[in-house]
């Protein structure tokens, strides 16, 4: 599946209102902690590699992204096992990993048509409305251009275009507000 | 929870036949599949240190243990967490570990009055009997000492003592069977 997703930094209520209006489906809460690692080995940062503990309403996960292996599907090696948060932290932190970034955000999510709307709360950061629609992986360029002009068409009704949209991850967006990139 | 074990390898038929006689009572079948793995950048074997995905009976779960801090109690940090035993050893691999045994074995399981008597049937190295029983943290070495003489008392019905008992790790024996080490 290919992911196509804009983010724009935005307050929440007026979009939220209109969207149920409208008939979008609220889908759930989401409490997110994420806790990304380094390594003193090898900085994952300059290997396009990520290593996350994600907290999902308690619930805990790990997350391995590889090196994109291609650079125009984004393709990337990714593996995900349930864990105990607490206790992979633990091995991670033995191993001789390090925790370089936190992100904790509360996202409501909504479904609209074939759209997924993710209203973000991110500590330290403010309100975001994130936008997803999945395409299939066989997408050409053409299709997703089409799909990213859909989604700006959606957020044009609320007076944001292309010029508003975020591609700096909340991680990067953290770690800017802390100085420490 | 201090754990007093004793290991012999020996064929299970009639010591179990035995058991069953006296009233032991099987408590259940584990397919124990354990893969070790170690880092390149520093040899566990050397540091004391251990990184296992174990899957029993298909539910995953990775543990590490840390060089002891305190040899007499043989205090050791340990960490566990469920996870996903292929997903988890993706990220082990994609992280630059690699494995360095494996251990396969079906253990059934019998208590009889305080003992946990396992029967393991260890690929590529035969049938063990593995007796084991739990003292309070606070135990000191005389009762250590006690327990493991009445483990033998036990053991010495069917014929065996001390001088059967293996002190190396299923592990180890896998290794050294394939000239690992």
């Amino acid at each position: 599946m290919y992911e196509v997703e804009v983010k724009i930094k935005v307050p929440h209520a007026e979009i939220k209102k209109d969207l149920i209006e409208c008939g979008a489906v609220f889908s759930g809460t989401e409490e997110q902690k994420d806790t990304y690692f380094n390594s003193h080995e090898r900085d994952f940062s300059k290997t396009d590699e990520a290593l996350r503990i994600r907290s999902v309403n308690g619930e805990g996960e790990i997350t391995y992204k590889g090196k994109k292996i291609d650079t125009i599907s984004k393709t990337r090696p990714e593996y995900n096992s349930p864990v105990d948060a607490g206790e992979m932290k633990e091995i991670l932190l033995a191993l001789g990993y390090f925790v370089s970034g936190a992100v904790n955000k509360r996202r409501e999510i909504y479904t609209w048509n074939d759209f997924i709307i993710g209203f973000d709360s991110v500590e330290g950061l403010g309100e975001f409305v994130e936008v997803e629609s999945n395409l299939r992986d066989a997408a050409d360029k053409t299709e997703i251009k089409n799909e990213i002009d859909r989604i700006f068409e959606f957020l044009g009704k609320y007076g944001l275009s292309e010029k508003d949209s975020i591609t700096d991850s909340y991680l990067e967006m953290v770690l800017k507000a802390e100085g420490l990139i």
